[in-house]
């Protein structure tokens, strides 16, 4: 088994062994980001991008570029054919004759394994609605790698809204393969579900962020969201106890590393930029290299030969009822086909959004 | 004469002998697609797009980056100088100074002829309004060609919206000059207009397709469009007797070919595409080697020398009355000049929009 | 000094030598357009457009594809991360990781210059608001040496708006630094404000284009836009009286160069184009060339070292007040610290948007 021609839509498509080698070869392609550039030549990356994104579009096309390939691609729905009705399976069907891998952004959740179940080529999930999204993963993880030499030991805080935002979710599923301690620094609202932690691995919560940070090797901020408050006053409140500024930072390590996936809008203070803590910048560049080295192993430029893959622990599946999540891909497609996992007799997880329910 | 340097605004532009030419070249292409990546190193194709697509623009541009060459160019006209007016004859004299090749789609009937005329570069047709498709038929008939061996003996059904469908027009006139019989299923209101039929060969007429597709061997299918019916009961009945599905198949030949421009609604069920008798995805990628074909063929890459060229038979030309067609490019674009075929002393035919006329 | 890793945000960024080279290297650029391809391997030009462009952003796209060179970008502000509300300064260090040099175009007055302070990579201005648009006077100027040998001893009629047409301010800069004769010839509403006058060289003024054409080697004309006046009927009769056609063109020298920066609406009329003074198509096509020398120099492509650097004459800078233009980048982004030229006591001119104000 090889990462050739694999997609990647959840975090827990690769297994521990392979998400580490993606890090290393990312590693080695930030090395050698300029004299690379013959790797991929001739072959095409389509980004097919429903919703706007600056970060993710435009690192996947230049990492692309720095290998020597060619993009295609539309960064908006309203100008593709889906403007006149076409369903996400033969858009993905059509696109697969055009390029060689296709990266997906979409806003429904599940959107991209229906893709990649109705295409001959990879499709890498570049965010499916409130999913997943993995590259963002990747690329957390190989800048905490990259600038502490290793996760194990570490103390991550993750901070602002941990119920709805994606980027963490994906993190922690990562997180679960390395010896790590998890504090979750919330307002009781925005709270992590349970159904998040990692697996043998009970997290620490707080709604405190001042007393929490004196330990913490790692701060992960996310924004918090106004439209998840009933009341106005209340997310002024909670908002203002989580802006990182550099009076909260005095009480920090002087080798933490605050990260971000951004945008960010205020919740991280313009005077942090300065402090060398502040490592969001240096995180988004990072996209760079890791995204390399996914299209370079995809496209089998670079060797994966060998490695372990996930675990297949001998699920049953089946295919009805459809979904009952309404954002997910299985019920806006009304072609799809469902297919859950039989956790028990009465529980299933949907293979689209992942959502898990009761029969 | 050979292609170097012509546009290709219908498909008559191309003699049928340049026709199979091109024909001949994209099987090439298609068997030398990953080893022919520089034919076309350091040109440069403009996509210049004013109505949503998937299929057509990034099939061109796949093409061209399969060829080494790079694209520039906009998919949308309000991100392009046309939304602070400017016509569309400046739009072609400015971008002819950035690229080797424009391939144009416009929603005005006639544009693409009227860039063409103002511009010194080729002008590809991608659509122009209710027009003409060329480069659509191409790959139909090469989809036909490629499947079958020779289009030469084939019964081919065309069924849907006969009267408006561009992609039918432009099949049928490249089809007269092949021996194949036409049946056009369609009802009434939708059936094919006299005007389109190819010259000294009578089609076939029909409203039921379960008759009609015992014999056939290819069955085009085009959507039907609820806007051109009055009475939306009406819609539905006509819709419903037209929807390809399964039990309808049971009376065709093993080897039907069932073709599709796409996007689809539901003319043909999901089901079908499991058929081996499904055509459109496939048809939808020979796209791209037809597409790799016309642009090397058109920027010299690949030779078209002593090629018999399209017939002139000696028409008259008239520069007045203005086309009546309202929505013809020689009537949106004011300082267009009229072109005229001089069919009889009171027929005209606008060399923009092929609308034809009595004075 | 030299060009390498500079930012162009004003056309006095470049001292007189600086712009001399950017000229002489276009016109090699311009022999040897065909066979360049590999001066920018491997290097990435990002286009980040917040407005819609045809000509600038096309013939940036075009000229880094002539050199080799791969692009990213966005065409529309909508499909970036500012639409989630990013700021300026943020979305410029994020762009700096993915490509090595960044156009920008923005609609709020000196948002380059913003975003040049943030990022590490060079920012060429392709318009900010009503404030700058060098690139186009390199073109500007380009156009008139390649066609007339030289700028000296020229007479240079100005036509149009010329109070609001940053292209107008710009080009006057620069000219200041020739031997040119200068008349500006509009309505008194849209008469050149004095202080776009350059330094010791008074211009002439008309509201009468017939007398003062007779005797102009150049005239250059752009839009008078109907949202300048209060009256229509007012508007009317001042645009009628400053359409070029060919009858008023009998008067003018057979050597005329008429250039607009386009696009035109129908203050040339298009019986004008097939005159041989008409110079704008060609001025579109120049860009090309001069968009070429500016990425081969900035990125280091192309000597220019031992040139004189632009004159720093020992400005005193403050950083208070915030600038009082509203439409100014330091007040829209809050962030922005304010950066001022201090001219005398009570006057001083906002680096972002040039203005000058009395505390």
């Amino acid at each position: 088994m090889s990462l050739v021609g694999r997609s990647l839509i959840r975090i827990d498509d690769y297994s521990p062994e392979e998400v580490r080698h993606v890090l290393a070869v990312a590693a080695d392609m930030e090395q050698r980001i300029r004299d690379s550039a013959d790797l991929l030549a001739g072959r095409i990356l389509a980004t097919a991008f429903f919703e706007p994104s600056t970060r993710t579009r435009l690192s996947f096309e230049s990492a692309m570029h720095r290998l020597g390939g060619a993009v295609i691609g539309f960064q908006d729905g309203q100008t593709s054919s889906a403007a006149k009705g076409e369903t996400l399976a033969d858009m993905a069907r059509i696109i697969e004759s055009y390029a060689d891998l296709i990266v997906l952004r979409h806003p429904v959740e599940g959107s991209a394994r229906l893709a990649a179940n109705y295409c001959r080529r990879p499709v890498i999930n570049a965010g499916d609605g409130g999913h997943q999204h993995p590259t963002q993963t990747l690329t957390d993880l190989y800048t905490i790698q990259r600038t502490r030499g290793s996760l194990d030991g570490l103390h991550i805080g993750l901070c602002g809204d941990l119920r709805f935002g994606r980027t963490v979710h994906s993190l922690l599923r990562a997180l679960q393969h390395y010896d790590v301690r998890v504090t979750c620094i919330a307002p009781p609202l925005l709270q992590l579900p349970e159904r998040y932690e990692p697996a043998g691995r009970p997290v620490e919560r707080t709604a405190e962020i001042e007393p929490a940070l004196a330990d913490l090797d790692v701060l992960y901020v996310t924004r918090i969201q106004r439209e998840r408050f009933a009341d106005a006053g209340e997310y002024e409140a909670v908002r203002g106890s989580y802006i990182i500024d550099p009076g909260l930072l005095q009480r920090s390590k002087p080798e933490l590393l605050i990260m971000h996936p951004l945008p960010r809008v205020d919740e991280i203070a313009y005077a942090v930029d300065e402090d060398r803590r502040a490592a969001y910048f240096g995180q988004a560049a990072y996209g760079v290299p890791v995204r390399m080295a996914l299209l370079a192993l995809t496209l089998g430029a670079v060797d994966s030969e060998g490695l372990a893959g996930p675990e297949r622990n001998g699920h049953e599946w089946a295919t009805e009822p459809r979904c009952p999540n309404p954002d997910c891909a299985n019920r806006r497609e009304e072609y799809s086909v469902p297919r859950l996992w039989v956790i028990d007799q009465t529980r299933r997880r949907c293979d689209y959004c992942d959502l898990e329910f009761t029969t």
